[in-house]
């Protein structure tokens, strides 16, 4: 039978065994939603996949020492926005414990049964006070309606908030993948990025979870890029409950990849779609690379490229620009056999350049989802896709004015 | 003695032997000047440093052959601005030889003693017409005044003409030193960058000015980012015409190099601060690394962190974004013992943020230099320096806007 994926309702409490919420606690202004619990009814299986940036804030490091110590057997995640808890020092470190220790008895679990993470600010201590009034309203408003509530409430600058849910009909059963996401600045992900919750109501073991949660965030969280920056607090949580008395085992790690990357991919797109300032979304292709590896380096060289970006933005059909960075990326490069497709437009090809065709690409660039596709000519056969945003004056007036 | 610089005029035709101009010959709109020659009265030692992409423009091509076949004696420089000449495939070629050839013939010069360079557009061809009567011009107007016309008529979108000239006073004798450099999108050099015509009358034979030339740019070219771009087009060019009657040699590499370094970073530094749409020059030094190259790695992130540029452009003194960069560079860092400095205000230093400081660095930071010290906290002896500009809206209209 083929696999079938149906959209449902319901983020990341769609799964069975799944409740959520998302409660305003006061650490936003505005009484805007900032403190979010997902709780798994049993013990969860759980995977997970953390920055690695150096400078990991205290939730990272709470939440790593928990997984270990929990053999990825989880019962809830904690989440606040507003302050992302980094760089707060022994005061930090306390205050992730306490968040995850007040979660652990309001829900009567073990502590480290709980994952915790926070976004936001970097620097900036938690109003401990307020966080401790939301955690108890987050618990007591634990619901299977509480996904879209918990998605608006790991928001930060992000202008929409991101969950998905599915169904997947498959050979070993039918089960339901659900999540949701927060970027939306600080957007590269080098092995994890931002924050997305993944719960799924298959039964899978913690190892084959992580495996296939892996595989599916390089795919997918891990080719997108608004910024070229990496935070400090990015994780991706997985939780398996098993309520839906279906077992993915190693036979069915493709549909377990899938079945993840139908919730994560959207997700992905959705943080680039919603990233700071963006107007556009680009997915960007390399092919005629000499490995995967060398294809992914001049996609993220083309995604992080200022000059390329901005000349999206201005629907400038700038294919100089894209030869510019194919040619500083580091892979290996031909000029003379190299192409620049700007969606069906082929403006340079085998070092000759068509320009007489701009004024079609300029009309395609109009449009809000702008496909780029270059050809390194070395002849080889790697590949590789990355998602990107247009950079705006918008990006640089919410990040120069973010703090005041 | 201990060597003294004093600054003259007349830039790269200061050096005796020299001379320079530059014309308009119709390639930018609005009788902007557009094409200069620099000229050597005698065989000059040559030394180039040249861009590191493989997208390489062709006169680029054209130079390096050149180079090779006169074993570092050069005659003359011609240069064009407003068209790069670049992804022009065979005829782009021809056209880079015809201007060398234009060039010799006018000045009576073998074809191989001349560079050639241009700047602007990628992907258009030359108007080989108003090339040839540029040429013709130039050559003419060829004069010891000619300096300040030729760094105009290398502009692009710089907004200020960038020219340098010092007096060495050395043991060696006395000598002149001068130079022009044009910017100012596109510019993150690795070995090479934009363009730079350097010239000085002490004598000195090419493979030590090559390796002085080196030194130099590592030091001021190599270390400034505007958007962290790499052009096809960069060259950096130095000729030593020998008129003065003083030669440099092996015991002089210091002072030789210290004399490119006083003409090359003022140049490097100018085409920053003439950054496209840049407001304030950034200097940040990094210290605590584990060697030179962690130091100049994590520089280079910091100089191209549009996070932290933003915030500097809004006058933020928001340290946990360096820090994050810190984090994610690839650089050994110990967060316990890393600190920030914005100009002369410690705002994080061993694990602890003193936050009650940040109004005096946003005080410091409405000045138009900022200078930023960040120490990875590895206990190492390693440092770098990069200078950066900030990022701003008018970066993102220009490049928008460029070719429209």
């Amino acid at each position: 039978m083929r696999d079938v994926y149906e959209k449902i309702d319901g983020g990341v409490a769609a799964p069975e065994g799944f409740r959520a919420a998302g409660v305003s606690c006061g650490i936003k202004t505005n009484a805007r939603l900032d403190l979010a619990v997902i709780a798994s009814d049993v013990p969860a299986s759980a995977a997970a996949v953390f920055t690695t940036n150096l400078a990991q804030a205290a939730p990272v490091l709470v939440s790593r020492e928990n997984f270990r110590r929990s053999a990825g057997r989880m019962r809830a995640v904690v989440v606040n926005s507003g302050c992302a808890n980094a760089c707060t020092g022994i005061d930090g470190m306390q205050h992730a414990q306490e968040m995850v220790d007040l979660t652990a008895k309001t829900l009567s679990v073990e502590p480290s049964a709980v994952l915790v993470a926070s976004t936001g600010v970097i620097g900036v201590k938690l109003p401990m006070e307020n966080i401790g009034r939301g955690i108890g309203d987050a618990v007591r408003a634990l619901s299977r309606d509480g996904g879209p509530a918990a998605a608006r409430a790991i928001m930060t600058t992000d202008p929409f908030p991101k969950e998905v849910a599915v169904e997947v009909h498959s050979d070993a059963g039918t089960f339901r993948v659900g999540g949701i996401a927060k970027g939306s600045g600080m957007i590269e992900p080098l092995m994890a990025t931002m924050l997305a919750f993944v719960t799924l109501d298959a039964a899978v073991e913690p190892p084959l979870l992580q495996r296939a949660l892996k595989a599916a965030c390089d795919e997918t969280f891990n080719a997108i890029s608004v910024d070229g920056e990496c935070s400090t607090n990015d994780c991706v949580f997985a939780l398996a409950s098993g309520v839906a008395g279906v077992t993915l085992k190693e036979a069915d790690y493709p549909v377990l990849v899938d079945a993840l990357r139908q919730v994560c991919e959207p997700l992905a797109i959705g943080i680039v779609r919603g990233g700071e300032g963006a107007t556009k979304l680009i997915t960007i292709r390399v092919v005629g690379a000499q490995s995967n590896d060398e294809a992914r380096r001049t996609a993220r060289a083309i995604a992080n490229s200022p000059l390329v970006k901005t000349a999206i933005h201005g629907g400038d059909p700038n294919w100089g620009r894209l030869v510019a960075v194919m040619g500083r990326s580091g892979s290996a490069f031909l000029l003379a056999r190299a192409a620049v497709r700007i969606g069906p437009v082929e403006l340079f090809s085998n070092g000759t350049p068509f320009d007489d065709r701009s004024p079609d690409a300029a009309v395609y660039l109009k449009g809000t989802d702008v496909q780029l596709e270059v050809d390194l000519g070395t002849g080889g056969s790697g590949t590789s896709h990355m998602w990107t945003c247009d950079l705006t004056a918008e990006y640089v007036k919410i990040n120069a004015e973010y703090r005041t």
